[in-house]
């Protein structure tokens, strides 16, 4: 995400400015990059998967996608509200990810509740970092990213329940 | 996308084989490829827009971004019926893509109307190869091919009108 | 409809060129002719229908209209996404349009029925040939025209189902 | 519009009569060919439209077209409720209608805002008129002819500020 | 409907008086009960037909029935809007109804047309009287009557065009 | 209702006869005059009442009238379904109707409630005997009076409740 | 239907036993043949239909195909609860039926009543019988028969009465 | 399937003729037994599922049924366009069909997997021959029949998936 | 509301001009500043409302508020369709507003209620006298404000039957 | 549940007494304490649950939460229908369940099975009893206990289907 | 709720741990056993209730149900999610609850109001001490008490402005 | 709005007190006047408008316009809830409202977004300080105000975009 400093006039005013700018803006481009990778990887498994739970875990994962692809619209158009640049192209989420990224080929459905239990676990733990960074910094994106905390650590509970 | 060689134990049967497995599952992971990548660049435009036109070409993206995801599902999903499997992961598509990239930072609407206008014609050329490559191998894979051509063709129209 | 030719700059970049874009065009402008007019004359019989069966062929005449008009739009839309100029104004219809004209005044329910098995008849004939016009042309018309003349089929049946 | 005279036996009786039935199936059938025409230029112009508010005009021009078809459904079903034949064929339209007929080919945005302003504020005249005829011949068309325009000069109002 | 006189103590008070509420009273009480019977033999008809147009004509007396219904509730309570008391007790509408009663048992297809045509057409004279009624004595009123006397013409149209 | 006897050729065969045909109409016939006038005297209370509940009971009124209005179809079409021919028309509802009948004029709120928990009651004792004479006669009818008694008590715990 | 005696270990436990079970699985395994037929043979007279009255008959087949399988659901899983194993396969059908079969071909609207007035009229009496039968034995079934004799005898009405 | 010769008198006329006619129709009885049939074993493992995968396959053979019994409907209604009478009765799909036939009694989640995947597979292949078989008798028909496999093959994996 | 003369220049053409103009501008300026300011005044005795009937009347000021907003739009738009340019500022209502004001603070239920019948009453008058300023002016504008009234007639009555 | 006589003064009259009313609020009061209970531990085993088959039976489980919610109001409406005071606070559930109470903690897939195979089974035989009891006492009563009856039984199957 | 301690295994890891694990899952059943127990002692009240504003605090009864069951499955998937086990039986709420206890047979509409003004007055005084007391320990679980916070007092109002 | 001293009796307990409830109130009044107004002048804009941009922006308003109702009443709704009389009149927003107001007559599009800019810009900053100002005050109030705040934000991004 384009902070300030580097774009010579910026277009969209913010009501934020200074470091609170700065770390808002990392804690929106951080959780944007982990919305949509988890978005393709969600993908990835529901198509991919095998194995006697398919149909359920199929289904699961598609309600998995759609969170994340609501929830990286809403950061991302939170973080244009402040007058940053999100960056959302492939390269850069290739490029920035921390989401475990599974194996081409078939996924076993046991397999696929071990990797999603990961997956979900360290992105929930990457979230609660931002939540606690934008406390002071700004309250309304700390309300929103809670939300989204909220969200992934439901669906944490439900997919581990599965092992 | 893996075709049948290098998967020790395939375990989709495919009604498909030998060279028209091949050629199809090719046509189907370019068509997945462009897909994804068109819904992360439309997403990426929808949020850097600015102009005098942002209304209207933020909701037409996000037209153009459902296209894009409803399509890529049918496409996978019609790769795995034939026994193969699709690779839809974000190195993959940052490797793979032949989509045009924005730069960074704010997109001026006519700005966006042109790159559009680039990446939808170029995508339209490719799609109607992969329909001409698939006539024969697999005439089922080709009408949703031909439905995605349409589709597009349609977006393309609409967004260089505005030129 | 405007073929490429006698407009000096074509607005709208078209994937066809040459002769398969005057054959798809020529198939393309005669389905809407048909669709358009066929709209009218639905219409026309909807409103001065009298018979035992009136409710009925009402309402049926109601259904035709819709795929009419909904058909026409995508059909017009076609060809403005291939660089062509559709022309549905009045004139060109009541010109072009090889669709059998009820008289003016009432009309009975069983001469409607023997109209409308002649209009769907012949229109359904023209149909075919243009779907063997565009075979090579355009498969991506192809395939609505396919579209188009299935619905065509089915009401023509219906219609001459109650004879 | 068939009137009562050269129709030997109506088959429809009139709560109308003599002049009075004259008189407003003048303004029936006159209104109907204006809204037919207008939902077929509506259309030619939701199609060939260029230029940079291509998108909104696209839709409003739907808007428009599907209120001049409610309205002329609903204009011709009263005719027949009156006992008379509304007559809108192609050949008819084409014969009376008053409208400004586009040329052929593309439109620009700011012509077609010049165009429906004119078109919609002829017949808005022309429909202001029929109001003030069908006043004492018959209070309940009127009441109708009120509504439509309303809806008409409503969109002029839209179309006109768009200059 | 009872009048201001016999009332001691009006609890809704009017917005009318005199003469214009006496006139407007009696034109609401008569269409009220027009409507109420309309929806009793409506639904007498629609259980006790016969014959081989059955299904569309039981299908089209619950439309009728329908718009009485809704039509009866909104004369009723303009009638209480304007301090009136609307009586719509079964001896009031058996005692004062002005439309022809169909006899018990079986009702043929092409009987009830017959019948319907000339209770539809009975009524379509009172209420137009009515109109004519309320054009100086409430304006407001007349327009709700204007409105029921519409879709009563378009219902006896609807029904003698399957003589 | 007109039993099998003085019809000379029954239209509609019926699959009970004798006493069970003849047990079986009176029942319906008899819940079809209450439903009838319920909803009659409904719309009557639902119009005049005053007082401080009197937008509550307003709904309520059009609650009960909702139910009366479906029941009582449903009753009548299940006469017709066994041969018979159930009589609707205001002048049977008046003349056989055991519904006690409301003043014309004003109806105050607490009154309301007094005339419906009589009117309810009264009705379901009447339905109580209807349920137990068919249970021999037809399990099918007497299915359906169970359900409309368990609607009715329902709604006359609601009214009295109120007291 | 298959009953306790012949599988070793049943897997879904029943609440009822002995003599109960057999005759409410006759019941059930006799009604369900029944309603699938009734599905079968309405879809062929929906497909076969000509005449005049085809558009209503067509549409009012549909509806009662609907009920068949809506219905034939009901009992197939009632019996699966009671720990019966329902049989619905086509070769069942087939040899079970005691419904009356069309010839192949074209199918008159006025056959097509007289055939489904025969078909329905007997299947009611089936129904009927199942009713006493299961009295005693489930009530709980009785409750499901019963509606399902209910929804059957008004459509022996409705189409009877088009004779 | 009924084709032309011995029916005296064909009621509905048909664009295709000789040799296309035959294919066609050959093609769509074909596919009609076929989907017909797994219609009913589709709900005959519905009802007789056992296993921990129960609640999900249950779910996944109602969509099955769902898409077998559209699909039915609309290769029967093709069939009667084109003046053939396709023939859906029990004694028929028993006599002709070519699917598999499940033992009556309970049916274990894995062996239903193992049997729809057969069952489907077997489908797809005779599926993929009348595409083929139809491509130069009636492009139309095939463009259907191809909509049908492409259901049937998404349908054969999401089953054999969770082998 | 701005009328024609101290506009320099007119943007948007009006239907109508001179007296006509002027005297249709102010009953709709009138209208709209009745119509809002019911929609803030019924707002704050929505949120002060306190008593035994605090619920039914909380919801049906929802109700007025409801209307008195869709109304206000439908009053300022029809104005700006003219040509005039309608004010609906807070310092513009609160200047020009006829409207009896709360006193700030709890509102008893029946307080609420007198509060509530003395504004519609008051109301109503001056609605009834627009429709007669506009009979002549503007018949379109004069059926808008016929609309208004019998819907704020309505709400009049409701109200004060709780009296 | 409160029966007559421990209330001085009834304020719901009943249209039972005696015995019957005795009998009958015996058999409510009972099946309220059932469902009021199996919504509770229904929702307890909803979220305790684990084990690969979380998902299908999580779902499963909510299903029969929303039977057990709406099936209680009915019931205890029924009661006060019939002038008793059901009874559903905690306290009273506790005391009165005969409901298998699960373990606090984790649920196992496979346990829970078991546990509501034996909830559910239980239930219906105690709900099978009331359905006996209540048929002299009071029909109208019994044939909701049936009802309720055949949703558990349902339930009780597909819950031990998947054992 | 069970915490960590007790557990032998834990098999839903928590994002949180110690001393923030047992403050935030003290907090959460907490609010369960008060959610849980207000929607039973709400339908208690829903059905015992008697007095003239039945019907109104009926309907409101069941808003306060649906907020209380909703918020309850909310809570309790959030204790889940945190690795901790809900406790929700009957058993449990009985012990706990903190709900002051209506007694059993009928309640006046007054004494309703009074007692769930204390009834919601209590419980937001509960989940204002759980807001404070979850702040540190976990801001996610913070916001979802807030916002059951907010609905209650808003419950709160909307009761005591009846009295 | 008016705060606990100067009113005598309370009629609704707050859970705030002393100066909490003082900040909490001033919070809420003050944002009560931000959103009505800027609803009252959002809709002056979506009428008065004018230019190239029209039907984008007058769409735009709308949105804006309802968002600012709803949450206009949700913060009052917020206020009496805390004990508090929030005050919505007319004059009351006229006096205190803070936002620019446009100048009465045509508004050109690019000066509406100008204007709105300012206007969004300056309430958000009002916005967050009371969002600080309620943080230690109340919690509750203060997650609603950010909710508020998020809103607006956004709003102020995709007018500004238009720039
Ligand atoms: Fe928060
Ligand atoms: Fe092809
Ligand atoms: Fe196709
Ligand atoms: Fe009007
Ligand atoms: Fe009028
Ligand atoms: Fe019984
Ligand atoms: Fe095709
Ligand atoms: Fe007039
Ligand atoms: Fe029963
Ligand atoms: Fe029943
Ligand atoms: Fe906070
Ligand atoms: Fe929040
Ligand atoms: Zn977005
Ligand atoms: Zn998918
Ligand atoms: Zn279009
Ligand atoms: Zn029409
Ligand atoms: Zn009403
Ligand atoms: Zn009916
Ligand atoms: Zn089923
Ligand atoms: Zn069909
Ligand atoms: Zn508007
Ligand atoms: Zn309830
Ligand atoms: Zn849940
Ligand atoms: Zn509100």
């Amino acid at each position: 995400m384009l902070l300030g400093g580097h774009i010579l006039m910026a277009q969209i005013t913010s009501p934020l400015s200074g470091e609170n700018l700065t770390i808002t803006g990392e804690a929106l481009q951080g959780s944007l990059t982990d919305l949509l990778d988890l978005a393709l990887v969600g993908k990835q498994a529901h198509w991919n998967l095998v194995g006697r739970n398919f149909r359920s875990l199929h289904l699961q994962l598609d309600d998995i996608v759609a969170i994340a692809r609501t929830r990286a619209d809403e950061v991302a158009e939170r973080a244009v509200a402040l007058g940053l640049n999100p960056d959302g192209r492939a390269a850069t989420v290739a490029r920035d990810t921390q989401v475990q990224q599974p194996e081409v080929g078939y996924l076993e459905d046991s397999k696929m509740v071990a990797v999603f239990t990961d997956v979900l676990g360290a992105m929930v733990k990457r979230m609660r970092d931002r939540v606690t960074a934008t406390e002071e910094a700004d309250p309304v994106t700390q309300d929103l990213l809670i939300a989204v905390t909220q969200d992934l650590e439901k669906q944490h509970w439900m997919i581990q329940a599965q092992r």
